[in-house]
């Protein structure tokens, strides 16, 4: 008889899982039911602010692969259902049928949780009135978008400097409206040292974004059941449209409630290399759980579609009869707002200091071409090396068109373990109109390397 | 009293070491000369086939340092001067000068050899006719402008289809000529491989280019001491402007004629990873030298600029009193023929064959941005992996706008000996805008990973 595999919520993750795992077991062999509460599975989450912005017209090209896909491929996928409940011991769970309210209880050989992260949401009087959104799923998307289009709001206040506050700033801005956001911090994208998020916020004050910087908000003031004004300890900004983008954490609750471990750290469910939780047959994936840092050495919670994508696709070729591992993570990230481009691998020097490392900083400043070859721009990059080693333990890039991808280099290296003496001499590609002589990346681990060395001697 | 410091050729490396030696070292402790047989010192060799095109305007721009900076940092420039032989044994050099002809006797304490590379240019008659450019310097690049310029040839034969051919066939179309292309090989880039190559060739078709592949040129047609015509193996080509690009060769003949030992294999001086000859205080550097290849295992020749930049750099810091070494090359290069982004890095399928590995291939095709996020390309990557450990021996990768510089994560994995396996699992960054959620280099490595893991069960 067929094992059963019951899959919980139908993105990245877990739809991966259930992918990889029929590429390998037919249907005679394994029988795949997906319950998802939405309305929508397999979409990329991080289109949302594109659709927001009109970059993208259709929210339908943001869906990879429709229920109906996923049927032909023999994998049942049952919107509008939420798993409330696992038991471990009786190896169910109860399933909350949304629309009627029927409750199921499906017996599952195989179980993958997948059920993603949730937006932080301070318990803000007034935050449920019209014309506050927090931006997580597809379905939050296309009521964003639907409010855009109705309403008309010219004047948006973004909550949040991270990366989907500033994306769906862009996407706002793109439409024209008045934007300002709201940070706690002295500068935007917090997870960048605050001398490259300076940079980041003078490129966006230049883009006509009103930035207000380490001021917290203290609550909404709404009216006839809309937002009228976000307030915070020193003003109340008049805002029609109010984004939450406070970040997230991941849906670990119900894996808790079942018994299953979660990180007192990170608060994602806690797995091996291979993604299995303590249970037998049963697997965790993307944002809900806690995966290895290999740089800090601890373990971290980190919501990106790319890790939930991988992460489903271990855990698939592990239910399917194969061996796979997610060996963790180093924190590389890229985004872009307006023209500015913004990446960051490693750790920072916050990270750095928390891990007990002994670091030097060293910055960079050269061109994405030839100095004398058209078209080219500039671009910053920081890095962090340590001490005595050389080893380098993080890099930051803020440049424009071309600058960013190039922390997939330094990300190669820093996962490698490499020194920067050691990544200065790597045979990287030149040619006037894709790098200087030295491309940045060289010159940064250049710089760095002299600077180690100059330590040494002293 | 000061030591005496003689430079040979004042291009990338053998500034380079002067700069970084001066860097260290003061006139009081050390006196530099250089000696340059052409009219320019210090110049982006890879910027000619741009100013020919007349995407750089002004030669100057390609000038990174004149020699009256030098004169400034205390180096001493000798534009015109032709070392014609190297006495070891008295450590002195013969030096010709070009105005004049007078023959100076210089001595030395420490002696950088950065003589370059020269042209192939096989024995036909009436290869000294007007029209025909080998171009390899910068005075060769001006005269092929000042030529184009006075002459205006409607029809132009570029003879070989690597980098200075490509480069200098694109240069020509966007100055109007039709563009003959004759190369021995089945497809243009030889460095790639025939299936990739002929990607290229289908681009070249596209934006205008005659491609006469698998024909030998056999001679030239002058007449009135001008080019007529390129005769090969198949027809006669009719030109006014003929482009040698052939390839170049280390120029080491007077580093062989002093008794240095020059590879039988490269043709290039053999010199220590510090880049010091056998030769007490004598030091090579840049396209006249021979490297080691890390994954051949054997000594190749490469003329790039950036690696002349890096050696010089070497060469400078250990005159300087520091310590520094030249860890050998992979192969990597990159280059552009209209929109179409070319690159390579470690071994091509012929090279893994001739240095023993047992190699498999695997090839995707993919897009450099997210599906739907408008502005994305097409890419194809190959991989070359080793069979049973899964090492990643080689990537080739023909695409558009934003293909190409994604080799240098590929370089970074291979200089680390990673496996495709374990590149798959890489940390790289992901938006929408920069790349699917899966990065083509993590897709090529997934890819190749599968092939590897079926080969192991099969």
């Amino acid at each position: 008889m067929a094992e059963r595999l019951l899959v919980i919520g139908g993105d990245a993750a877990g739809m991966s899982a259930a992918s990889q795992a029929r590429r390998r077991r037919g249907p005679e062999d394994l029988n795949i039911v997906a319950f998802e509460k939405g309305r929508h599975v397999s979409y990329s989450a991080c289109g949302i602010p594109y659709y927001v912005g009109g970059v993208i017209e259709d929210a339908d090209e943001l869906i990879a692969r429709t229920p109906e896909d996923f049927r032909k491929r023999g994998i049942e996928v049952r919107l509008g259902h939420e798993v409330v409940e696992i038991d471990l011991a009786a190896r169910r769970v109860r399933v909350l049928e949304l629309d009627g309210g029927r409750e199921l209880i499906e017996g599952f050989d195989q179980l993958v949780i997948g059920t993603g992260a949730v937006p932080y949401c301070p318990p803000w009087p007034g935050a449920d009135a019209e014309g506050i959104f927090g931006v997580q799923t597809l379905g939050d998307g296309l009521r964003l978008r639907r409010a855009l289009d109705q309403f008309q709001p010219r004047r948006a206040v973004v909550i949040g400097g991270g990366y989907i506050g500033l994306e769906l700033g862009e996407a706002l801005r793109m439409r024209g409206l008045e934007v300002s956001l709201v940070e706690r911090a002295p500068q935007p994208m917090s997870t960048l040292d605050p001398d490259m998020g300076e940079m980041v916020a003078d490129a966006m004050r230049e883009k006509g974004f009103a930035l207000y910087l380490e001021e917290t908000v203290e609550g909404l003031e709404t009216g006839d059941g809309r937002v009228r004004a976000v307030v915070t300890d020193r003003r109340a900004l008049p805002a029609e449209l109010v984004i939450l983008g406070l970040g997230v954490r991941p849906n670990s609750g119900l894996a808790r409630a079942a018994g299953l471990a979660v990180g007192p750290e990170s608060g994602g469910i806690v797995t091996d290399l291979r993604m299995r939780t303590a249970a037998e047959g049963v697997w965790a994936a993307g944002d809900c759980v806690q995966v290895f840092h290999q740089v800090s050495r601890r373990p971290v919670s980190i919501a990106l579609g790319t890790h939930a994508n991988k992460q489903g696709r271990v855990v698939g070729i592990n239910i399917g009869g194969g061996y796979a591992t997610f060996p963790g993570v180093i924190g590389t990230a890229v985004t872009r707002i307006c023209d500015t481009e913004i990446a960051r691998t490693g750790l920072n020097e916050r990270e750095a200091r928390a891990a007990g490392f002994d670091y030097f900083t060293s910055h960079v400043r050269s061109t994405t071409r030839a100095g004398y070859y058209p078209g080219g721009t500039y671009l910053t990059i920081k890095v962090l090396a340590e001490r005595g080693s050389g080893r380098l333990l993080g890099a930051q890039i803020v440049g424009r068109e071309g600058a960013a991808k190039r922390i997939d280099v330094l990300a190669t290296a820093i996962w490698n373990r490499m020194s920067v003496d050691a990544l200065q001499m790597v045979d990287m590609s030149y040619a006037p109109p894709f790098s200087p002589v030295w491309d940045p990346v060289l010159i940064a681990a250049r710089k760095a390397a002299e600077k180690l060395g100059e330590e040494r001697a002293s």
